[in-house]
């Protein structure tokens, strides 16, 4: 889809909802998401025809080339991207806009800048709701992103060995990925070893990993802009039975939320699903997150998979289904895959093996 | 210095002025510089005694056993940080303060749940007046995050050869820095080549570097949390004049800088020495940015060396010193150091040789 109609389908969204208002969007996740171009400040969204996006000068010869589906107009070193692009509004004359995001003080700056002439609204959700509805554009992005994801899972457990460093097996993992074409990494890679795999966030230090230990890997691609999300856990050496034990209980708790997730059920729905798993097994208190998240520009974005949500899953999201269970003093075990939501159920797009030994990959 | 030093730092910078605030931090880079800790949500700062950092399940347990300093409240899925929050500033009758960061609707949120009872400034600049000042645990991490990118930039040198793609360059330098313990990188990197290289954030793409091409490489380690910033350019074979001449300029422009960094000096004196000479070279016009900004925890951070600074300089600051020239349809050239500002002077913290075949290493 081209930028020009995601701009589109905001107005209709908005147009659906009995508003007219035009639109300034902020937040970078955003502006990538309208435009392509990841160096603009700011994009004013009219009612009607081209947008007007605002660039610095260390950007704006880049964004004269490549973007040409918007105004580029340069915000010069002495000038405020906030009181250009309220030019721009009073301008056109326009009764309300609608922000995507604004810091307080952005917001102060706008109120002051349009001098109580124009209604001003903040709502992250409006761009959120089209956002997590991928189009085939992205979606081919987003199943590279995971394809080097998975490359890179399989050399974690083919360079895992005690000895090695937390930060050493995060290393070979970045590295497979990046030289494959990946654009970095879509977060702090998590490499969480032994007592510290009990920390979702644990990790990724110089602690070298001891034979017999948990450790858990959950690292992302990143391609065309757009993220992966992956986790496996393993053991150097051999697992012992009560490893084997967890494992195989999280393992059935991805399954149980992957069995439910399909178009129209409600996010909270597959959190439940996957949650009842681990409280009946008597390690309800030991899952200390969400089941997951959607994955596009931003690594976490909406829809969220998590107890309080409110989110309905449609066709076209993709998520991370994520289950973990967190024993301080022991060790964890998460085990976590990116999806797409299809109208007939789920495609997995991130693929690995299971098993603490990285077994069937 | 201890983060409970930082936290008294803040309180008398604040009574200097007159005033008796409470503090809410919400800024991740500001929850990290007071409690060294990565997985907070907001921290309660009252105007004496220990702090109260509040952290959702996912982070509990890492919390409770990594910091001492500070009372680790939970935040359950089901309550809101800010109204927790909230219920603190009330509880102990506090009637002013100052948040150092707030979207809008978490300031309007924050109004709400104090009910008009306190008065709620947001500055970002009182907590940045501190980072500034790196103290010597901080300077520990920089010289070794600079020490790491400085490797890297050996690296890629000597891997760039005609035919390399521009990922793949990266792919060396960064996997040269993260396996001697970079904990990832400070930014996306740059490898910007031919055509690209005069747009200040061309790059990465799969393009194949070719001979007698201009390459820019824009890259950054993370030590312990924090970053570094360098750059060098080069050229896949041998320079030609032109390419020569623009490279001495650059450097001529960054020698000047240097030259005139000290404590007491103006930011923008600094930017102003530096541009001075590509402006009487001719080449004013295509110096596009600012000519440097703070380095620390955050890539980019206070104080800024640019045209239209309000900072002065101070011993203790850490900066990049980085004029570039960009020439649309041709290339360009940018050098780039991060340096630290001592009482007698500049510190070099990037050590690598200048040159556009990388001479002098």
């Amino acid at each position: 889809m081209k930028h020009v109609d995601r701009t589109e389908a905001l107005r209709r969204l908005v147009r659906e909802a009995g508003a007219s208002k035009a639109f300034l969007i902020f937040n970078q996740a955003n502006l990538f998401y309208f435009t392509g171009f990841q160096g603009a400040s700011a994009l004013y969204l009219p009612l009607e025809g081209q947008g007007t996006m605002f660039v610095y000068s260390v950007n704006y010869a880049q964004a004269e080339a490549e973007c040409r589906e918007v105004n580029v107009q340069l915000v010069k070193p002495e000038e405020d991207v906030i009181a250009k692009v309220a030019a721009c509004i009073l301008r056109d004359g326009v009764g309300c806009v609608l922000a995507d995001a604004l810091s307080f003080d952005g917001w102060r700056k706008l109120m002051d800048a349009l001098g109580g002439k124009v209604m001003v609204e903040v709502d992250a959700q409006a761009v959120g709701r089209l956002r997590q509805v991928k189009d085939e554009d992205e979606l081919t992005l987003m199943r590279k992103a995971c394809e080097l994801t998975s490359l890179g899972m399989k050399v974690a457990y083919e360079t895992l060995q005690p000895g090695i460093r937390e930060y050493e097996l995060a290393a070979e993992v970045e590295y497979a990925m990046r030289k494959r074409g990946s654009g970095g990494t879509a977060f702090e890679s998590i490499v969480a070893s032994g007592l510290s795999s009990a920390y979702p966030h644990g990790g990724c230090t110089d602690r070298c990993i001891r034979s017999g230990e948990l450790v858990v890997v959950d690292v992302g691609a990143v391609y065309g802009h757009y993220c992966a999300d992956m986790t496996r856990t393993f053991v150097a050496g051999k697992p012992v039975a009560k490893q084997e034990r967890l494992y195989a209980m999280v393992k059935a708790a991805q399954d149980a939320a992957l069995s439910v997730i399909r178009p129209g059920v409600a996010a909270r729905d597959v959190d439940v699903a996957a949650r009842r798993v681990l409280v009946e097994a008597g390690y309800g208190e030991n899952f200390v997150h969400a089941l997951g998240h959607g994955v596009g520009i931003e690594v976490h974005e909406p829809p969220a998979l998590s107890q309080t949500s409110r989110d309905v899953l449609r066709a076209g999201n993709v998520v991370t289904v994520e289950p973990g269970v967190y024993l301080v003093g022991y060790g964890g075990v998460r085990i976590e895959d990116t999806v797409l939501i299809r109208a007939e159920g789920v495609e997995k797009l991130t693929r690995a093996g299971y098993g603490l030994r990285g077994e069937q990959s």
